[in-house]
Parts: C-alpha cells; sequence; structure tokens
C-alpha cells in the first residue's frame, strides 16, 4: 500500500533503514574530491557551468552511496542557488535522482512570504509541477519554512501537503551562534520565542486532518539540540511534530545531544548529517583507513553516523 | 560623482525622482492584460516556457513605463522561481533590464540560513557574479532578509553590502494578517518581538563603516504600518534604517497609514506599491479613462501612487 501521507512515510521508510538519519547536501565546489573538480569540462571554477557540473556530479554519486543507508536527504538550495538558473536545474536534478532511488527529499528553501507570495513559492519548491512540458520534473517531499510571518505565510505550503501529501518543516530553534538574539527572546511569562513558536507550530501540526496514521503530522520542526533542558522542553511542547535536527557533526553536535529529541519509544525524530558525510574524505579518520577513495570516506561516515543515532536512540 | 553606498544612492535617486516610491513586480500570469497572453508562444499557461515569457514581457514593459517615474522597482522571486531554473533565468534578465534603465533594483528574496548557508544565498542574490562566463549577468543592488536566525544569517550579505555597495532590508513587521502571531508576541518589559528585533536591525545598522553620507545605513528594515502609534514607534526605533514600507495600495494601507514611516525631514522611507499598480488595468477608475490600453493604466496608477505618497511626505 502507498501510504498518502509524508509522515507515515517517513516513520515508514526510517523503520525500513531502521535509520532516523538524514544526509544534508550541501555541496561547495572547493571541497570536491579530485577526481571529480579535475575532470575535463569540471574543473573550472571560474566557469558557472563546469562548477555546477562538478557539484552536481558529486551530489550524485553522493546520494547514491547513501541511498541503501538512509530514509531521506535534505538538499540545500543555496548551495545551487549560488550558481543562477543552471544550479536551480540541478537541483531538481538532484531532487529526481533522490526520488528515483527511493529517498525521500526535503528541499531545504526555508522559505516564507506573505500568503500571496508564498503561494507561488510552495507552487514551485513543493507542489507537483503542474506544467505539460516538465512532466519529468519532480518536486521535493517536504521543504523547510521560516516561521516569522505566522501561520498564513505557511497555508500555501500547507494546502499543497494535504493535496499532494507533501509535509513541512517550520524553523524553531536552528543551530547557528546568533540564533538566541531573536529565538531566545523571554516573552512575558517566561517562555522563549522558540518555545512559543513550538507551541504555535504544534497546534497548526494538529489541524483537522494533517495527522497521519502515525500519530504525527505533515506539519513537522527544525529544532537544533543546544541546552538537553531546553531540547526536552521542546520535544514536549511539538508531540504532533516530528522533529529535523540539525547540527550533529560539523556543527558540534553528538548523539547524547540529539537523544531527547526522540519520543521515549525512540520516533519523532530525523537527525540530519552534512558536512561530517559529505566531507568524510578531509577527515583523518577516514583518510587513514580509505586513502583518497573519497566514496568509501562517505559511506563509512553515514554507516558511523546511523550506529551513534542508533545507539541513543535503543540504548 | 558615483555614490559608493547604497543608502546613499537610493536617497539621491528618490530625491532626483522626487518620489519615495517603489513598484513591486509580482507578475502572475492569470492576470496578464490580453495583448500579452494571447500573443504566440504565450498563450500557454500549461507551458512553462510559453508562460515565463509571457511574464517576462510584461514585466519588462511595466518597469519601462516606471523607469521615469519611480528609483526603485522590487521584483518578487516567488513569482519567477514558480517556473523553476527558467523563472529563475528570467529573473536575473529582468533585474539587468531594470538596471539598465538606471533603476535601483531590490531583489525580494527573503532569505536567511545559518552563516555558512547564507554565504552563498548572498553570492547569488546580492553579489556581483564572479564568473567569467556570465560576465552580463547583474545581482540587484539591495535584497530582503529574514532575521529569525539573528545576525550572523546576515553577516554575509552585510559583507556583501561593505564590498560592492549594496543593500539589505531585514524584515521587523510584515504586512499580512498572521504577522501578529510571531511579530506581536510581548516580551518581558513590554516590547513586542517586532520591536526588539527593530532595535537590533538599527544596531546592526550602525555598525563601524555602514552609514552613508546620507545619515543612513546600507542595512534596512521592512515594516509595514498597521496601527498608527506602532508605526510611529518603529520609525523611532531605528533612526539608521531606511524602511521598505509594503502594504500600500492591494493591501489596503492608505498614504495616512504610511505617513509615519518618513522622519520629519520627509526622509527614510520607500513605499512600495505591486499589485495596484501592476494590475491597474483591472481598476474600473482606470478601464474607464483608458479602456484597453493596460499601460496608460500602469502610468497612471503609478502617477497616482507618487502625487498621494507626496501629498503626506511634504504637506
Amino acid at each position: 500500500m502507498v501510504s498518502t501521507h509524508f509522515a507515515d512515510q517517513l516513520m515508514q521508510a526510517i523503520q525500513a533503514k531502521n535509520a532516523p538519519v538524514c544526509v544534508g547536501i550541501d555541496p561547495v565546489y572547493d571541497r570536491l574530491p579530485a577526481d571529480i573538480a579535475e575532470q575535463k569540462d569540471m574543473n573550472d571554477a571560474t566557469d558557472s557551468a563546469s562548477a555546477i557540473d562538478a557539484i552536481l556530479e558529486f551530489s550524485r554519486r553522493v546520494i547514491r552511496i547513501v541511498s541503501p543507508l538512509v530514509p531521506a536527504v535534505k538538499i540545500n538550495s543555496a548551495f545551487f542557488e549560488r550558481y543562477y538558473s543552471e544550479g536551480v536545474e540541478a537541483y531538481y536534478d538532484l531532487v529526481q535522482e533522490a526520488a528515483e532511488l527511493d529517498l525521500l527529499v526535503i528541499g531545504d528553501v526555508k522559505r516564507a512570504d506573505i500568503g500571496s507570495s508564498s503561494a507561488p513559492y510552495a507552487r514551485a519548491h513543493l507542489a507537483n509541477p503542474a506544467f505539460a512540458n516538465l512532466d519529468d520534473l519532480v518536486a521535493p517531499d517536504a521543504v523547510t519554512v521560516n516561521p516569522y510571518f505566522g501561520f498564513d505565510a505557511l497555508r500555501p505550503f500547507v494546502d499543497v501537503c494535504r493535496e499532494e501529501a507533501k509535509g513541512i518543516f517550520a524553523l524553531v530553534r536552528t543551530s547557528n551562534e546568533s540564533s538566541m538574539e531573536v529565538q531566545g527572546l523571554t516573552l512575558e511569562g517566561g517562555m522563549t520565542v522558540s518555545d512559543r513558536v513550538a507551541t504555535l507550530v504544534n497546534q497548526w501540526a494538529g489541524d483537522d486532518g494533517l495527522i497521519g496514521s502515525s500519530g504525527y503530522s505533515c506539519i513537522g520542526a527544525v529544532v537544533s539540540p543546544h541546552d538537553r533542558d531546553e531540547t526536552i522542553k521542546l520535544r514536549a511542547l511539538m508531540p504532533n511534530c516530528i522533529l529535523l535536527v540539525p547540527g550533529y557533526g560539523a556543527q558540534g553536535r553528538t548523539a547524547e545531544d540529539i537523544a531527547p529529541c526522540f519520543k521515549d519509544d525512540g520516533t519523532g525524530a530525523l537527525i540530519n548529517a552534512s558536512r561530517s558525510v559529505l566531507y568524510a574524505y578531509e577527515n583523518m579518520e577516514y583518510i587513514e583507513r580509505f586513502a583518497s577513495e573519497w566514496d568509501r570516506c562517505v559511506e563509512q561516515a553515514c554507516k558511523d553516523l546511523i550506529a551513534d543515532v542508533r545507539r541513543v536512540v535503543n540504548p
């Protein structure tokens, strides 16, 4: 039976791979493995077509490596937009390739605008294309969205979630150093802004028809674990939501930090690692084992990540 | 003398046109004038290439009409992204055309991410292209950014502002109905979130070297006037900032509402109108005067907007 709800699909895929883990695709030309950057037609960083060809080739190979291991990839649009229209074309090519590998795809676009402008963003980034000439184009299964506008900015995305079994992850608590400047402000009554946004997101997530048979809504939340007590609190404030958890690895969060993102039954979080997997071939630990075989470094880093996460989810 | 500071350029352009007014380009295929939508190769809404050709043609003609009248246009990326890579190509074509008409161009992209991902967004959307093969590509003079992440998400954009005399407008108070859900939350001490964000944005704007000879920073703020007292307060909280003011016209704000966005000397705000100008040919007032001459409707609506704004700025 094909599931018709994003959260159910994601929960099933996590279970099938026994890995609540997502690999983030944030490719930077200057860090590509030599055997890709040095290929003919891909060796000119000053030529955008050459650079994006190399980035796309690398990203494709990474998702092929990780596709047997993880249920989902998160593709960060910024690193593709950086190459203008050709980069955007490559982004959608990569979404399509990931979908063909039966990966769930999270488009990390962090969009939001007033409703009338969020609607075209939702069509562009989440809805299945409505144009006859683009019938092979595939949109992501879910996207990240920014809550600063309030709910009406997210409504066009939620409409697509309902119509096409898609999902969104609203930013609640982000992983960057300055995140407390706005998210950490204390409200009357003692909650922080991010606590209050968590409460709102959980309300939105609980709206009629949005919760699937897994008990989770197609509206999830981005929560980076900073302080253990805060993470426990945010998990408790959003029982309806799957948490997409950035910050593991290159950004310094450990498996112990991410443990409280899960409910007691071991569900409810998808741990994302981007740079620590993507650039594992820069890490001495893997270089010593696999030398210049960058693909084996990536594969091993992904396996190690999964093992690390499993350790805290099913202790 | 060519100015080397975005706010100075904008202030000079406002003065030269005697119009603190910006036209927003939010083009929707279904609302295009018949003589464009019915042109050969542009008459198929189910074909994305046909639809984006028509949208680009319409947008080009609008900016040619308004270019003698206003200092700036704001191009909303959402309406172009909706057509995938071809739409993004059209967006940059339009930025280029506007720049050639000596308009300042605000790319309404509302981006932000953690710093390492905001950097490619800043390169894509604000910096002059660094690729030899794209030497005719032009980036906007300024972009809109989302403050939910705090300052480190904006820093890569601010770096470009410093290096290339560009600008940003940080969302403070948006025009949509739900905006109070987050922006209107009351903090300990009585300020709202948007008041506090305004204070932060003004601090960021006052950083060393960011304020031009006009007295304004290259960091501005998006402030939609809701309540008169609130608008007065936000103007006072951000003396360093030019306010980009949405909501006029189609979104219901009047000239009286926007008056408090200006300082007493009549400077410090750029009033944006999008749909009320863009789709003036749907408005009976203009249809009665100009029948199906849609370009004359747009021109007159732009002139009326300017006259209306002048009335409250120089009473």
